[in-house]
This record gives structure tokens, C-alpha cells and sequence, in this order.
């Protein structure tokens, strides 16, 4: 049974994931060999949290497969506003298409969504949690620069802490081999624990650094992140880390010649306009490479699940007590949403956000 | 002559009614065979207010006949944000498109558009007065699962006094015969005093109360409403009405085996969770219903009228002093409208909002 | 080399502004001639500007080719709350699509857009600056109408200081010969010097006017605009000018029989609603008109570039001073772009505000 729900980079089996990167690269060489692939077939674009990038690039996926898009941009065009559960508004919306694409500001949103959904969902980004086809862009673009995810040097700077790009990213290199992860941050925004071990596991090793100047000579590939606002309790909070980190053309020279230089973008100030014309630098490649992906998962969902499900029973929570201690989860927003935990080495984990609870 | 605009449910006549609903049980069956029948139309989707639900749908609906969609979903996004009439928005728009859905919170918006519209144009909500594709809904999943739309035990629960959807619904269903109609709601939320009189004609009879407890037992189809917050005037108005009427287990279990319980959806706190898992509860079918119902009114509009038609020549008010004495009604908001009434009854009533003026 | 991007209405050769209006009267003739014409193509709109009107006509433009639509409405919902540049989005989104449309508040921001995109871009208006596609509409309309576009009396009325529709239009014009142009308006919203310099230019000639009245039994077309709230500093100084010039029944009864009066749309209270049922009021054919030639614009610019261009190296302005004197200009808001300048008459002039600096 291929995997119906893209909750998680993780989701994807290895073989599934050759595939996929495969499928991406025939239709960036013949892109009109594809132009009715999924005709007839509807996307929906649920959009809680504005994202132009990440919802143009769905839209023109589809479009470029030859079919159509519904969806919504903003919570507060939508029944959201008159206080509908995400339950219902997915098994509404599921109705209507064929396959869902999901960006929402609460942690675990899209797994909970795909509980209820009737057709293949796809995650664009739950909170600070996942953001699985933005990992599926960054692996398949080392791969295709450096021929290899493994035996690399890879620099990853800014905002560890929040950005859930450089999380859903060290989760994916972590089955890699030979590699060293320069870690480049202050102390506040240092990489978390879990993401550290992961890093570090196997044969990989960690190198922590505080300036991007004291690693940039050995680096195969420099991975930047926006210190972004939008996760920063204060204007104050996030003034004081931001602009930190700035590759600029100075930095650029100091780095070896084949060096990629990524990016999830957005950016704002942590790349100077110089560095755009270098060409290591790949974060347009990069996005570009996003949009050809995306094509093949919509595509290869729509293959896999050309049918509707019914509704699946969901046992509903009894009148149930808080039991994920993280906020920001799912769980505390829908209180309908079933008690559902994993266990790892002898702790217990929330299903939605992962949080130890 | 075909009925052109969809302003009211009554509009479609009744042998129409019936091939409408052939149609959508045709689509229903065989939607691949209809995914090109309205190839190279366009539907403008004109929503001067928020509803996920009904614009998703109409979209899903267009693209699913093969069609295009342009739209906006938001007033402010719009001409509407420079002071430009009703009028000239519908006039320029129905030069671009094939058919129109609008959603307006002006009481006979519709209608006063429909004068102005060179293609049909189907309302989709004009404040608290009509809904006719909601009713389209209604009627046809009490007749697909109950078989009939006579002789039944209806009851109608919440919001009846501002419930568009519950006064559209009993007009459409006075005119059906042997119905016992249960209308659940507090004092102030009554129905009122002219949908009850219609609900009540031939032998049809209305029993009022105060509790679902009172007649959940005789019930064949249950209709509840949500308390809509935006139709009062204050929070704390709000407030004493929501949640008095909440559709639970309990009750429930006390019902007809073959009760349905429909909803027009979104709904908030008056079902809880568990009752979605209860196989009577057919909200969910009840919107998927109303996706081929729109399909199959927008293929049979394109159908009966596949040009365009010129400006009609509508006369304008002559500074006309205000006629209407419903604050809401469309020809309050914009002056040009003509003055225009019907009389019924030895009593005059406005053409676009119907009040009494 | 045929033209790529469309700033300004002289960037079209005329030669191909004849096939251009030859292109648009085929397809107002045969519609369906071109229903497949764009077939696979995708038009990216970028609206960071609310205009009902002219991104619904762009939308149904491209659809009725055959074509698609991503994009935007709104700059709150974009990744440019963010803090993104210009620069960045117009790369990332012309990766997604085959022709792109962009309506911008700022001036001067069509043509920095234009630096950095990989396919043709259509500008919709920049800020006060310029609105080709209006204008190709309103010349369009003039000559369909009148025959031609020389030996006319014109009257322009309304804020002829602020309006973009009306100095690109005295551009287009002032290369025709034998016209009177009578510009009506107020002493605070005259014509600007060199929008007067070139419509007295070659064999032309300018009248000044502060009344309709004292004009229009001359006039062959007249030109009515609509005093913009949003081009003026405060509420009041837009009080003291709107209403002033309002065309009406009694004004029209005084015209000329063959008196065409056209208008860029919204209209909000400059022209009576009696005289949109006057047949010489031509504003809603012109609306028309637009939506053909922009069919015509977007299917030759696809016919023309099929493919995406790569980057252009565009130098990075170093550390720039300000060079533009106008607050307004794009390069004053995007400090990376170079300074661009041209010369004439002596003077030098900023090249994308076109103010002299």
C-alpha cells in the first residue's frame, strides 16, 4: 500500500522517494509530456497562514498537470471565521476534490486534517513543526548539485531553533552517511536537543559555531534561514537576533568554488543582493526544483488514490482532559481530536506534534 | 421561456425541479460524464461575504464540467472598496463570464443584480432573506432518502427567526402535503409570523416547542440551524441564544431509527462530536448533494442560455424618496434601483427584499 | 525582435499595434476561433493593489484562450509581508509561469519587475504612473468608434493632475494629428506641463476649461475620470474636488448625436446613471473592448516568447545614495536596484518613474 498522506518528509519510503525524484526529473526535461496527467482532477489549496510562494507553486503544479485549483488564502475568508472545526471544513472540502495541500499555523493541523480527509493530503507547513515538500526540495536539490546526500559538508545558519526547514531537513540527512553538520546559530536560536541527536547519530558528526566566517571555507553546501518574525514573542526579542547572519560577497570568497549556497526563501536581509548573481548560489534553482516535485507527488497521489475514501470512524475524545503539554499542538485547538501517543526509548510523544507529553 | 436567474427557489418551475434533479443524480452516478460539458465557459463568482463552503463548492462545481472560474471573495478586495454601484460591477462582470453566483449581505441584492446582468446569475445568499441552491439541497436529500416530501414529521431547530436557509426551505416545502412541522426554538428566535402561515396552509399542520426532548421521538427529518452570531446585533444578544439547543447522544438514541438529521452547514456547538459518527446524521451527504445540484443547475443555465444577452433597459428612480421600510433591503443601499412592489393579499410588498412596504 | 514586456503604450512598435487591434476585432468577431489558442499556458497575476475590474478581465482573459491563472489580490496575503523584495518574488513566481500581469502602488515598479522576469510582464498600473492595457482600450475604442484617431475634438474632464489613465492616453494621442484636445478640470487637478506639452504638439492643439458646459456641444468623444480618493493626501483636500464635474442628461442633451463618452471605469458619482442608458455612453464597450485586446496582448506575447529566458545579470546599485527626487519611485523603495537614467531635452529623467531627477 504506497503512502496516501505527505505529513512528513518521513512518510515517503526510500523507494518511493527515488521515484519520486525521478518522476521530477522527467517532467523538468519533457514538461509537456505531462500536461493532461491529471485532468479533471481538482487540487484544494487550504491556506490558514499566507505563504504567495508555497500556494503559487501548488497552484501552477496542478495547472501544469492540466488540472484545476479551489481553495482559500486567508482564515478569515472562510467558515473558519464562524467557528467550523477543522474536522468538518476537511470533510467538506475532501469532498469536493481530489487531492488537499494544508498550511496552518497550529502544530499537528495536518495530521489531524488527514484523519478526517476523504482524499490524499498533503502538509505545507504545520506551525513550527513540518514542512515536508520544502524537504523534499532541499534533499533532491543536493542530490542533483552534489550527486550525493552523503560525505558532505553542510552548513546550516540562522533561526535552528524555530525554523521548522532545518528541522524536517536534519531529519531526512540523519539516514545519510559521512557527513558534518556545522551548526551556525547564537545561543539563543541553537538547534534543538532532539535535532542535535539525530544530527549526530551514525557515522555524522555536529560542529557548533557562532559566525558563519569560522566554517565557510569548508562547506559543500551552505543551507541560510530567515530569522523570521512571525515566531518571535516580541518585536524586541526578534530585532536582537535578526541581521546576525549576512552572507555577503566578502564571506562568498572565502568559500570553496563548488559550494551551494540554499535557501528556503522568503529572505530578507541574511542574503546581500551580490550573492544572488554568484552562481552557487542555488535558492532559485532550488524553488524551481520545488515546483517540478510537487508535480510529481500531486501526480503520483492522484495515480495511487483515484478514488474517494469514505469517512473513516475516528473515536472521538471523551470530555477529555489536556494531555499534549505543548500548547501550540493540535490537540488543544480541537478538543475533539482522539488521545493518540507513541513511545520512543521510554518517553511518551504526541502524535500530532511530536511533543513529549 | 426557461427560467433564466435563480434569485428564489420558487423560480424554478416544478417539471424543472424534477429534471434538475434527474441531472444531478445523473452526475452523481457518472460524474466523468460530464467533464467537459461546460468546456471554454467561465462562472464569475461574486462573494461580497465570507462562506468557504458555498464558494468552494460553486468553484469545484464549474471546474467539474470542464468550466473556469474568476472571482473575488472579499469586498474589500474589489472595486466595490471605491464607491462603484452594484449596478456597473454586474454589468462589466457579466461581459467577462458565462454564468454568475453572487453572495451579498444586502437583503435582494440578488434580484436587484439580475436586473443589470447579461448572463444568469444564480443567488447565493442576500443577507438573511434567500438561499435557493441551500434549499436545492434541502429538498432533494429529503426526497433521496426519505423517498417522498409529504406525509413526513419535520422538525426545524435554532435560529428560525433569522435562519434564511428555514424560511427558504418552508416556502419550498408549503406547497408539499400531510406534513407535521415541529418548529423547536426560543421565544425571541421564533419563526415568523408569514412562514408559519405558509407552513401551515393546505393540510400540512405546526406544532410549536420549546425542547428537541419534546418531539425527537416523532421525528422523520430533523433540520437544525446554528445560532448565527453575525445576525444579532450584540455579543451579549448572542450570547442568552447559542447553545440552548445542542443535538446530542442522549437525544439521540430516543429518535426514529430512520430519522435523517440535516444541517446546512458550517455548524459550531449544536451537534456534538459523537453524533457525526451516527450513521442518521446526513449533513455531510446533504453538502455533497448540493455539489451536484450546483453542477447541475450551472450546466443546465449554460444549456438554455449559451449567449449573452444585451443590457435590458431598466428605468431609474427619479430621486425617489425612500419607499421601503426595511433598512437591509437593497433598494436602500443603492438609489438608482427602481421602485418596484407586488401586492399579494390586498398588502404591498417590496419586489426585491419582500417586506411589507 | 518583437517587444517583450508591456510598461508604457509606446513600448508597442506600430506596426504591431495595428495587428494587435486587427487580432482583438477577430476575436471579438470568433471567440471560439481562439478557445484553445493558450492552451497549457499560465498567466501569474500579481495584484498588489485591489482592481476588481481589470484582474477579473486579465483572469477571464487567459481563460478564455485556453489558459490558466495563478496569483494574487491582495499584498497582506504574499509572502511580501515578509519583507521580501520585489526582485525576489518576480523571480520566483516568472519560474512558474508563461506571461505574467503586475499591478503595483509604487511607480517606476512595472519596470524594475521587468528587469528581473523571466517571462513577459504586463504592467496594470504603477501607482500613478502608467496603465497601458487602458489605454490600448481606450485608443482601441476611439478609432473602432469614430473611424480614426485624428481631426477629433477630445475633451479630458476630471483630476487630470493625478490620473494615469489620462496622461498615457495624451502620450498615445499626441502622435495623431488634427485634434483639439479640451482639458476640463479645476485649477488644483490640471493637466501636467508635459502631459500639455505633448497634446499642443505637431498640428494639435489645447483649449483650458472649467466647465463641461462651455465644451460639449464640440466634442466627438469626451473622456470622463473619477476624482480618486486614494490619490490625495487627506479627506478633506478630496471633498473639495469630487462632485465638481458631473456629466448628466441635461449636459448630454446639449452634445453632439454622435458624441461618444467613454470613461476607464469605476465611475462613482461623475456621470447621472440616466446616462448609461444614453447609447452614446460607449464606457461598457470599452470595458469590452478590453478584454479583447488583452486577449489579443497575452495570446501574441506567448506566440512570441514561448520560452522562459534565464536571469539577466542585472548590476547591483552599490551602496547607493538616493538619486530619484520623486518619494514615490520604485528605486527609492528597492534600494539593490541600479540607477537607471535617460537624457532629453537637456534634462535627465529617473527611467523608471520617468520624473526628472
Amino acid at each position: 500500500m504506497p503512502f496516501r498522506d505527505l505529513i512528513d518528509f518521513s512518510d515517503i519510503p526510500a523507494g518511493e522517494w527515488d521515484e519520486l525524484c525521478s518522476l521530477a526529473r522527467s517532467i523538468r526535461r519533457s514538461p509537456h509530456r505531462y500536461s493532461s496527467a491529471c485532468a479533471g482532477k481538482i487540487l484544494a489549496t487550504l491556506f490558514y497562514e499566507p505563504s504567495t510562494r508555497t500556494q503559487l507553486s501548488f497552484q501552477a503544479a496542478m495547472q501544469k498537470l492540466g488540472g484545476t485549483v479551489i481553495g482559500f488564502s486567508d482564515p478569515n475568508v472562510s467558515s473558519v471565521s464562524k467557528g467550523e472545526t477543522l474536522r468538518d471544513t476537511i470533510k467538506i472540502v475532501s469532498t469536493y476534490a481530489d487531492v488537499a495541500v494544508m498550511r496552518n499555523p497550529v502544530e499537528g493541523a495536518a495530521y489531524a486534517a488527514s484523519l478526517y480527509c476523504r482524499v490524499p493530503l498533503i502538509n505545507a507547513g504545520d506551525g513550527g513543526h513540518l514542512h515536508p515538500t520544502q524537504t523534499m526540495a532541499d534533499m533532491f536539490t543536493i542530490s542533483d548539485e552534489k550527486g550525493r546526500c552523503d560525505n558532505l559538508s553542510i552548513g546550516m545558519c540562522g533561526d535552528l531553533k524555530n525554523g521548522r526547514t532545518v528541522h524536517s531537513l536534519s531529519k531526512a540527512l540523519s539516514s545519510h552517511h559521512g557527513n558534518t553538520f556545522y551548526l551556525i546559530s547564537t545561543a539563543e536560536l541553537e538547534m534543538p536537543e532532539f535535532s542535535v541527536r539525530l544530527l549526530s547519530s551514525g557515522d555524522n558528526r555536529v560542529v557548533f559555531c557562532r559566525t558563519i566566517d569560522e566554517c565557510i571555507d569548508k562547506l559543500d553546501v551552505l543551507y541560510m534561514t530567515r530569522i523570521q518574525r512571525e515566531r518571535f514573542a516580541s518585536e524586541s526579542d526578534y530585532r536582537s537576533q535578526a541581521g546576525i547572519y549576512v552572507l555577503d560577497s566578502d564571506k562568498m570568497s572565502r568559500a570553496k568554488k563548488d559550494l551551494i549556497v540554499l535557501h528556503p526563501l522568503p529572505k530578507v536581509d541574511e542574503i546581500t543582493y551580490e550573492v544572488d548573481d554568484d552562481e552557487r548560489a542555488r535558492y532559485f534553482e532550488q524553488a524551481e526544483n520545488a515546483l517540478y516535485l510537487r508535480m510529481a507527488l500531486i501526480l503520483t497521489l492522484c495515480e495511487n488514490y483515484p478514488q474517494k475514501t469514505g469517512f473513516r470512524e475516528i473515536p472521538t475524545r471523551p470530555a477529555a482532559a489536556r494531555y499534549c503539554s505543548n500548547p501550540m499542538c493540535v490537540s488543544n485547538h480541537e478538543r475533539y481530536l482522539p488521545e493518540l501517543t507513541f513511545e520512543k526509548d521510554g518517553k511518551r510523544y504526541c502524535r500530532y506534534c511530536e511533543h513529549e507529553c
